[in-house]
């Protein structure tokens, strides 16, 4: 980066500088969903087409434009910014947990769908979710864990070839 | 493996030599699904544990031995022995199609799964077997498509992500 500034016109370095100021300083979490907002608000909880009855709930923001490029949701986010890691003294208030349980109480939520990373902490992330909005009325659900697209039966590894014979949809 | 055939004893070559002739002497497939077998029927047909209500259909034998190294399925299993591929010229007929639907006549199968490949040739042999099927009275499933066990959201393939949300299941 430092050799290609040393080429880079005056013009361009200073409007990077300013570029990286601003980052910090315009922007915020999602007052809702503590998605990256440049308002109260940030893009998804202000579109009135998203569909406010589902609610997606995923461990930092990456996860969640990864989600947002499939185009296959249309629902809300929720962010946890993390998951438990008892270990590194990471517990429930660390993370963005009693907020979503308020918006379960003061929104009109009939799904939650716990998609935190399948490994060893995600995995005891979503199940202590599971039980912390048990009280509620609504669904959980998780995502399908199961062969890829395109890819060969042969080469899967036995545990998620395990799972998507379990998880197995009717065709 | 010359080189090492140099070296070792006569004793190994004539034993690898023998065994080499044996595989194409002795092995044969399986005359209710096409497995492998060193006789009439193979050892999960043979097996009494195995559940007859429950047939899975791999394209090879190798995704057979994929499957059974999970210990998640009890079932039989049926081998089709290839995939379609019209560009190629491999037609239903050319496949172990035809016994497919024999069995589905003679035996208490309550459940397909198609387990083909979730590549192009894969998915088309599976659309093609669910309508050869549908006049039975049987359960047609896949394989779920999804995340793999231990693995990060980020970093799955558009597609498959999807794939996972539209196949999500209740927690």
């Amino acid at each position: 980066m430092a050799f290609y500034l040393l080429h880079a016109p005056d013009s361009y370095s200073d409007a990077l500088a300013e570029a990286i100021h601003a980052v910090k300083k315009e922007l915020k979490l999602c007052a809702r969903c503590f998605n990256l907002a440049d308002a109260e608000l940030c893009a998804i909880c202000r579109n009135p087409k998203r569909d406010p009855h589902v609610i997606c709930v995923v461990e930092d923001t990456k996860d969640l434009i990864a989600i947002e490029q499939t185009g296959a949701f249309q629902g809300l986010y929720h962010v946890l910014h993390g998951q438990l890691d008892p270990l590194q003294g990471v517990g429930p208030e660390k993370l963005k947990i009693e907020e979503l349980v308020l918006r379960l109480r003061d929104e009109p939520v009939k799904e939650v769908i716990l998609a935190t990373n399948p490994d060893a902490n995600g995995t005891a992330t979503a199940l202590y979710l599971q039980r912390r909005l048990k009280p509620f009325d609504v669904k959980i659900t998780r995502l399908a864990q199961g062969i890829p697209v395109g890819g060969d039966i042969e080469y899967v590894d036995t545990q998620t070839l395990g799972a998507s014979l379990k998880q197995r949809t009717e065709f």
